[in-house]
């Protein structure tokens, strides 16, 4: 039972309006893999410079993440990403990106990564994803992020990788531009007709949504009274839906559902401190109290109306 | 067991992407109590002009809505709105408004009317609704309605209006902008601590949520793969609230919680046909099957994580 992360590795800095913080450990694959690891074995591949420290490695280990296909380039420098946020928070405004090693990322899987069960193909350039994707025929399932960049120059190539996989996952504005459809529920139709079993929709503060052929699941976000630093809030959604299908023996709707509600959990405490901060030292029972308080934030009585008549 | 309705009565001209209609039956208090028809029986207090014909009147009265306080003008005509949908179909673009004899409407209530058990304020002038409001003290629950323009042009009085209501029904636009607080969970908080037992935020194609000085709940939309016109859909969501929560014995959160989807449902009705076309139609089977959608794309199991050692 392991889940495998391709993507990137990166130092980001961060300025929102509650604070400002210069380099710490993020990227796709970091936010990804920290989540995951609550619930599963995770290894990921990724490429990292000589800053990449024994600080940065620890934050890993700790989580018992597997970094053996995590390349180090000791005269290169790690991806750097810097962002502003304003008091839209749902929106990040990049100052500056330094692709610097993962420029000419190429990722190599070691035979125990070709066997993962469950992968995930971080928001690389689509050849890479489906080059990925091709070294792991015998995973049970595997899913894909993608970003605005790619529909917009690589659209050809993303929609091969799409019909590669098993699962999207991406946010609303994506499935809309990807498909050039305004409406959300038909555009999803659309990009399940190109063969995924199931498409994600991320909406933010709105919440999520699961799109199968046969059944429509949605949930709210969890209700935060403040968001601190939303980066990297996607792909701990992500992490932590893989991550708990992952732990599951049956990979079907309803642990897709459930894994749905994990995902948010992750998120939710993710957007509450500076990067990976929060996550680093959840508890199993934070995380099952929040997953409780969505059951009873969604619940309700299923009795029909029946009209009495006066 | 009656529900009073207090709002305009209109004449709508409604253009979309889909489909112009030069005149229809529309405003709010025509969208509320036609859907509230279908769970309780309803009374509405308006005014109309010598252009409100037979027909007009018959739709009220085939969906046995009491109209003996819906004053009469004769040498007045109808309040009269016209406006266009573009492919957003979020917005609404006002080409026209005449207020006609709905510029001096002062709300008179009969006897009758003001044994209400239930009071739904629509969107009409702040003062006007306390006003309402006041003749009604017995009422166990009283809702209302607002707009960003009395939020602009009447903010003291609404504050009043929203001290003296049981539950609040706007949008999350207008949540944000009464309060000036960003954060909608925020927001909400604030509204609550004005005194309303309740806040319902009405979110568009991402559903509503019911905000308790206890408890949040939140729900999606209906996936609808096409909307027609939604006009009214606002008001059509408040008379399946309204209109279900009357017909309950108790008026408690968790018949709210219903009542939220009832109100779902019968929005997403609205939107599928011009005006009050397809609500109109509607029957029961219908409604409880869309009910059970509800159920069915919410639910999920409450197996909380636990981690297998390995």
């Amino acid at each position: 039972m392991s889940l495998l992360v391709v993507g990137s590795v990166a130092f980001d800095a961060v300025e929102t309006p509650f604070g400002k913080c210069e380099k710490m450990l993020g990227g796709s694959t970091s936010h990804f893999s920290i989540a995951a690891s609550f619930y599963t074995d995770v290894r990921i591949v990724g490429v990292v410079g000589g800053d990449f420290s024994e600080a940065e490695q620890k934050v890993f280990d700790s989580h018992k993440i597997d970094t053996t296909d995590l390349e180090r380039i000791p005269d290169g420098k790690t991806f750097f990403w810097r962002g502003r946020y304003d008091y839209d928070l749902n929106v990040a405004h990049t100052l500056d990106t330094q692709l610097n090693v993962f420029a000419d990322f190429k990722p190599k899987l070691s035979d125990e990564s070709k066997k993962a069960r469950l992968v995930f193909l971080g928001n690389i350039q689509p050849d890479l994803q489906r080059e990925v994707r091709e070294q792991v025929p015998d995973a049970e399932l595997v899913a894909l992020d993608t970003m605005n960049l790619w529909i917009e120059i690589a659209r050809e190539s993303l929609l091969r990788t799409i019909k590669a996989v098993d699962v999207v996952i991406i946010n609303d504005a994506e499935v809309r531009q990807l498909t050039s459809i305004p409406n959300l529920i038909k555009a999803a139709r659309t990009v399940l007709s190109w063969g995924p079993k199931a498409l994600i929709v991320k909406r933010g503060e709105y919440g999520a949504a699961l799109f199968t052929p046969e059944n429509y699941f949605a949930i709210p976000a969890y209700p935060l009274e403040s968001v601190f630093d939303p980066t990297g809030a996607g792909d701990t959604f992500a992490g932590g839906f893989m991550g708990y299908l992952s732990s599951q023996e049956a990979l079907n709707e309803a642990a897709m559902r459930r894994a749905m509600i994990f995902g948010s959990v992750m998120a939710s405490f993710n957007v509450e401190e500076f990067g990976t901060a929060r996550v680093r030292r959840l508890t199993h029972e934070e995380i099952n109290t929040r997953f409780r308080a969505f059951k009873q934030m969604t619940h309700f009585e299923e009795i029909p109306f029946i009209r009495v008549a006066t």
